[in-house]
């Protein structure tokens, strides 16, 4: 196994342990830890000690007095998509929303024509060169959910996709299936019979083949309500398959509470989030994935993300990428935001985009923290503090990426 | 002189003459002129032809059928200054105002501090590596500032480094003197003096060693009144220098009507401009350079951008990259903001980083528009239409950029 020692490590900005931190732990949980070293043995975190006492090493990556972290976790992204929809833009900047754009057969199923048309191979090229970007960014490991095919065939090419990239690509992609993100041509009008095909006939083949981790939900007004996506969410458990929902993004129809209600590890979006459902999240252990990009693309509200920490709720913040609502990849501008809109601490904004994603995406064991025994995902920042890392907008930081022990940037 | 094709060319779009586009013209002035190549002579556009037309030629550059626009044009910045103040943000978001942040002794004096005791080769350095960066975002012209010296050898020195930006490094910089940015700490609570300081004694300076084209003052509550405005533009026109001025940022205290009135060039921020200053600036021909960037970090409202496009006014986007309210040098992201927040077009927003912006800096006769006799200033895009460049958010679309007919990127 080769060695890698990163020295000259100027501040060393992590949280400690395989939890998500929440409440006044969200700040005080993460350590800056001055002038350190970080001592890599194969594709795993061995060692962290003071520069000084640094060990000799044939590989080192002297990261100059710079600032180190973990890899960023990017826990929830639309990644696997077929088309663009530059052209929507206009009509929702003239004031149609979202379900007035669905119904006039834009939205979500403009992207259902294009994705179902696309060839596994071009959805897999398509998805890599963003998964290219975002590892530049110093992205390490990335959500991606299905739920543009909306059949048998397409949401299955979907997860393959997913799985080439990470048994080809080398990706840490980890999959969701979320055939219920919208309701097809196919089941117009009729929800209740297009989630009992997507549990009956979609899920058991998804679970045949193991492609996905999470099942996920779009619980909001004129999509799935509360019933129809506790239906899907206790299917996808009863598979073995944890739980994600889309709650509250336009109206509090329930999908937090439910979230609370299930145990799901992650609820999204929750720009409507009220006290009921932030206070059921709390007690259910839900982590709020919060997604400001979107909310600054779409000219919405952004969510009450102090008032989530304050109630003990676990925040992470993600880029929600998707051809509709976010076309962006760019968690480092998300940060900008968590920071700038939600009015999160540096050290807030650090814990929601690594050990809280990574407990969103269920990996707290392995990723998210930089301690001996994680796996080797590090970033040296172009930046001298943490502060900095949030403050700079719009240029790319990340000077030196390392998954899995390797330097891939 | 060496020749180059630009061949394949998808789309080019791009404004036509030398003057800034204004009302309707601002989105009806940019053609989408498809399938074309575009020929150029040594550092000047020779021909554009349609694709099937295109001469043989010994350099060729294929865009792919992608889309390709004249190089964008950043028309206000803060490019020379010491240090950064990552540190002063949390002091923000828990709202103090920026001039309770200068009284406090903050803000802009603090990288006056900073820029003071940087040497002129460290600024050149740090500004360089951010001209460089822009440039790889297919910004070609950037103007910059004085303002962070406030004394007659560290304004000169600025000056200076923007000088030598240009004379060695290459780069198309547009030198504004604004040492009537803020009053230093000599001058507390006389910015009469100041003023009269800096006109007398800074000023003739700065004329004798021609290290301007522009003067700025900041006309705002607190900083500078309308009359210490009045006096340094008159100053600075009376030794030919055209007149920018920041105007209307935080109160309509008369900034852009006295911009109207004095024929300035441009008038900037104006997110507090009211009907009588928009009415002042279009009688006076003044274009309005809109800094959406600051808006967002900043949590203040956007300006009035379509008000001022329907009174006639040119609108230019610009980053006003500076340490303080705007640490960011992503004209792409301002781009962005124009369509979202400002709810312009994209044929407008490209009109407001190419010809309006090269209008707002002094060189409609050169740069701004893809025809011939104009600079090679070009970029290839990694888009397929106009509509995706503002559309997609937070990824660095430009492919390849020309800057005087040489590909440097």
């Amino acid at each position: 196994m080769a060695m890698l020692l990163i020295k000259n490590i100027g501040i060393l900005a992590t949280a400690e342990g395989n939890e998500p931190l929440r409440g006044s732990a969200q700040h005080a949980g993460v350590k800056l830890i001055p002038d350190c070293a970080v001592l890599v043995n194969g594709d795993t975190i061995q060692r962290i000690c003071p520069n000084a006492e640094a060990p000799e090493c044939e590989n080192v990556l002297d990261a100059g007095g710079k600032l180190v972290t973990s890899g960023l976790i990017d826990a929830h992204t639309h990644l696997i998509f077929g088309g663009w929809r530059q052209h929507e833009v206009p009509l929702k900047l003239r004031g149609a929303g979202y379900l007035e754009i669905l119904q006039a057969g834009g939205g979500i199923l403009n992207t259902l024509t294009a994705t179902r048309k696309a060839t596994e191979d071009e959805l897999y090229e398509r998805a890599e060169a963003v998964l290219s970007e975002m590892l530049d960014h110093g992205i390490t490991a990335v959500e991606a959910k299905s739920g543009y095919g909306l059949d048998v065939e397409n949401e299955l090419k979907q997860l393959r996709v997913i799985r080439r990239l990470k048994e080809e690509g080398g990706y840490n992609v980890i999959p969701t299936f979320m055939a219920a993100h919208a309701v097809p041509p196919e089941y117009k009008g009729d929800p209740d019979g297009y989630i009992e095909f997507v549990c009956r006939e979609i899920l058991p083949r998804v679970a045949d083949d193991e492609l996905c981790e999470f099942v996920d939900v779009f619980c909001e007004t004129g999509v799935f309500d509360v019933e129809q996506s506790r239906k899907m969410l206790t299917y996808g458990q009863a598979y073995g398959f944890k739980a994600k929902i889309h709650a509250d993004e336009i109206d509090a129809i329930g999908g937090s509470v439910l979230a609370g209600e299930m145990g799901a590890t992650s609820a999204e979006h929750l720009i409507a989030a009220d006290d009921k459902g932030i206070a059921s999240m709390a007690k259910g252990g839900v982590i709020a994935c919060l997604l400001p990009g979107t909310s600054l693309y779409l000219n919405k509200d952004f969510a009450p993300a102090r008032k989530m920490i304050s109630a003990g709720v676990p925040v992470a913040i993600c880029t929600d990428f998707n051809p509709g609502s976010c076309p962006s990849c760019d968690l480092q501008l998300c940060m900008n935001l968590g920071y700038l809109k939600y009015r999160m601490t540096p050290e807030e904004v650090l814990a929601a985009v690594t050990i809280n994603a990574a407990c969103a995406v269920g990996r707290g064991e392995t990723l998210g923290t930089v301690e001996p025994g994680k796996q080797a995902d590090l970033v040296i920042w172009n930046a001298p503090d943490l502060d900095y890392l949030v403050y700079r907008m719009g240029s790319n930081l990340a000077e030196k990426v390392i998954r899995k022990g390797n330097i891939v940037k």
